[in-house]
C-alpha cells in the first residue's frame, strides 16, 4: 500500500508532542523534506529545487500547521494537514518569514520554547538572514535546538514504514540479481551505472536518488566517486551501491563481483566482509548499543587488512539514505525493535578497499535481513 | 568533455576573490553541494546522505582549501585543490567544527569578516548548533552574508558551463522524442513516470534527480505531485518535466501531449503557452531583465485563462535545478551574456492548467535554445 493510514500521522504527532511537553517545547519548527514529510506525508520530488522554503509547525496540541508556497497547496491539501497558508512564492522581499512568524504567535504562547532541529545529522532549510529576521519578528518567543525529538521519533520505524524499507530492499535485490545482463569486461563502469539504474526502475524503483560504486584491480580506491568510462577488465572488482526509493522510503545496500577469477586475496577480503556482517547481525537485539555493533564488526576485520577511511560501520536509514545511530565506538544509542540498520564493514586489500552493505531490521527478538543476504563468496561476473 | 580545464577553477577563484575585495569579505565559506562543488570540482552523488558537513574556504588569496570528512579524501586529492583537511565522521563530540574554527583562523586576520551565503534561494548546511559554536571559536573574526557573491558568480556560465547544460537538454530531448514508445492510453502514470527516467538514461543521463509530471482529463492540477496508478486515458493530458543530469548540470525542461485528439480549449491553451515561449524569448536579451520576461510572457497568457500557482514564468538554471533569478515581476536582474534560463509559462484551462517549458542561453545578441523547441500544436499519443 502506497501512503499511510491516517492514524500514523495521529500517532507520530501524538508522540512529538508529548516529547514536547517532556522536554518544555511549545512547538517544533521544520524546514526539511523528511520532517516535514514525517508529520504530513507531503511526498514530492520538488524539494530538488533550492528555491523556496517549507515549513511545517507542530503545535503543543492539534495536527500540525504547513506554511508553504502556493505551489505546493494542492499536494499538501490531499494529506491529512487542514490548516494550510501559502503565499506566493520566490518573493524576494518575504519569502514566507512574515506568515510563518504569524503563524508561530498565534500558536505559540507568548514565552513559549520553540524546538527546531540543530543537532548531528540536521540543517536548517531556509535561508540564514530570513531565520535572523525570523527570530526578530516572534515577540518574546524563542527558538532553541529540538532535544533530539526528531532523531528519537524517526529512528524507531512502524510496521507501515518497514514494509516500504522492505519494498525497497525487495526491488534493489532484484536489480542486483540481474547485474550479469548489463556488466562483464570491456563495458564502460559509466554504461554499467546507467543500466543498473535502468535495472532498478524496471524492478519498480520510484525513482534512484543514489548510486555509488566502483572497479579496480583486486578492489578500489573509494566508494564516493562518480564511474569513470572506463571499461571492466579482467580482475576488476565491481561494486555497485544503491539508495533507491519506493514511497519515500530507502534502502541502502551494496553487491561487489569478481570480473572473472577472483583473486585469493580478494576471496579472502569478502569472506571477511560477510563474517562481519553476521558478526554484528548476532549482537543486533534490542539492549545492545550502536557500538556494539561496530566492534563486533571490526573485531572480524582487524584481522584482516584493517578499516577504512568510512569512518563508520553502518548507520540507520529510512526516509533519508543514512539516518541515526551511526556504528562507530563513540555512538551508544541503545538499540529498539523498529530500528532499521545498513552493517556496512569495510576492509583493505593492499593499497585497495573493498566494502560491504546489509540492511537489517532489529526485532523483539533475533534481527531480520530486509536486503536479501549476499553469500560468503565474491560472485563472479 | 567530461570535468573543466584547471583555468576554469582558477578563473571562477579569481573572480570570487576580486568581488571579495570589493566587498571586503576576507573569506567566503561554504557549505553546499554546488557551492563547493562551484569552486573544487568536487562531484560526487554523496551529498544525498545528510549525516556529514562539508567546508571548502576560499581564502583572499591563493586556491580554496578543503576540511572534509576523510571519505571524501581521495576523490577531493583528484581536483585541484591542494589543501585538504580531513577529520574522521562522523564525530559525535566535534563534526568537523574545531578543524574548520583552526582553518579559519589560520587563513583569516584578527578581525576578518568571513561570507557566507545566507541569502534567498540558498541555506547552510551544517547542524545550527555547530554553526553556533564555530562563531564563538573564530575569536573577533565575524561570519556574515556573502553579499550575493555566489549567486553572481553561478548566474553567469562558462562556454564549458554551456555545453553540459547543452549536453542534458539534448538527452532530454531525445528521451521526450521516444515518449511514444511508452505512454499511451491504459499505461498507468507511475509507470510512465518509470519508464520515461529508463529512457534519460539509455540517451545518456547520469542520473534523474528529478521528474514531475501529471496526467488528467484536459489538463492537470498541480506540477509537482508523485505520479499515480492511474492509467492514461483519452482526452489526458499528459506533461513529463525533468532535470536530469550531465556531468553535474542540470537541463530542465517539459513536453505535454495529448492522450488522442486533443480539445480545442486544450489546443488554444497550448498555442498560448508557446506563443508565451515566443514573445519572452524575443525579450531575452543583454539588458532586458527577469521581470521583462515575465511581463512579456504574463500579456500574452492573460488574454488566453490566466496564470497558475506556481509563484513564477521561469528562472535559472546549472548545477542546481533551479538558480536565480527569477521571472517574476520584482526581480529586476538584468539579463546578461552566459546566463541559461527556463521559459515555464502556465495557463489555466478551466479547472486545470497546463505548463510548458524551455530552455535558453543568453548570448551577445539573440538567445538560443538550448532545449529542442516544442511546436506550436500539442502532439497526439
Amino acid at each position: 500500500m502506497r501512503g499511510f493510514e491516517q492514524a500514523e500521522f495521529e500517532d507520530r504527532t501524538s508522540r512529538a508532542q508529548d516529547l514536547m511537553q517532556e522536554h518544555g517545547l511549545d512547538a517544533l519548527l521544520l524546514t526539511t523534506e523528511p520532517d516535514v514529510r514525517y508529520f504530513s506525508g507531503f511526498l514530492t520530488r520538488f524539494w530538488e529545487s533550492p528555491t523556496r522554503p517549507w515549513f511545517l509547525v507542530v503545535p503543543a496540541t492539534g495536527k500540525p500547521v504547513a506554511v508553504i508556497p502556493s505551489i505546493g497547496a494542492a499536494l499538501m491539501a490531499q494529506t491529512w494537514i487542514e490548516d494550510i497558508r501559502t503565499w506566493t512564492a520566490p518573493d524576494l522581499a518575504d519569502d514566507g518569514v512574515s506568515l510563518l512568524a504569524e503563524t508561530l504567535r498565534e500558536l505559540v504562547p507568548d514565552d513559549g520554547l520553540i524546538g527546531c532541529p540543530d543537532g548531528h545529522e540536521t540543517h536548517l532549510r531556509m535561508p540564514l538572514a530570513g531565520f535572523g529576521r525570523l527570530k526578530s519578528e516572534i515577540d518574546r518567543r524563542r527558538i532553541t535546538g529540538d532535544l533530539g525529538i526528531l532523531r528519537d521519533l524517526r529512528m524507531v520505524k512502524s510496521q507501515a514504514e518497514i514494509k516500504k524499507i522492505e519494498t525497497a530492499c525487495r526491488i534493489a535485490g532484484e536489480a542486483f540479481e540481474r547485474v550479469p545482463e548489463i556488466a562483464a569486461a570491456g563495458v564502460p563502469l559509466d554504461q554499467v551505472f546507467r543500466r543498473f539504474q535502468m535495472l532498478c526502475l524496471d524492478q519498480g524503483a520510484d525513482w534512484v536518488p543514489y548510486l555509488a560504486g566502483a572497479a579496480d584491480q583486486g578492489g578500489y580506491g573509494d566508494v564516493i566517486s562518480p564511474a569513470t568510462q572506463q571499461p571492466l577488465k579482467p580482475g576488476d572488482v565491481l561494486m555497485l551501491d544503491t539508495g533507491l526509493v519506493w514511497d519515500g522510503y530507502f534502502c541502502d545496500f551494496d553487491r561487489n563481483w569478481s570480473v572473472g577469477p577472483a583473486s585469493p586475496a580478494v576471496r579472502a577480503a569478502h569472506h571477511a566482509l560477510i563474517d562481519a556482517t553476521e558478526a554484528a547481525f548476532e549482537q543486533a537485539r534490542p539492549g545492545a548499543t550502536a557500538s556494539d555493533l561496530y566492534h563486533a564488526m571490526n573485531s572480524v576485520l582487524s584481522r584482516g587488512g584493517g578499516g577504512t577511511e568510512a569512518g563508520r560501520l553502518g548507520h540507520g536509514l529510512g526516509m533519508s539514505l543514512t539516518e541515526w545511530p551511526s556504528l562507530i565506538p563513540t555512538d551508544h544509542t541503545v538499540l529498539k525493535p523498529g530500528m532499521v540498520l545498513t552493517l556496512e564493514p569495510g576492509i583493505e586489500v593492499g593499497s585497495k578497499i573493498l566494502v560491504h552493505e546489509e540492511n537489517v531490521l532489529i526485532t523483539e527478538g533475533a534481527p531480520r535481513f530486509l536486503s536479501p543476504k549476499a553469500g560468503r563468496e565474491i560472485p563472479e561476473l
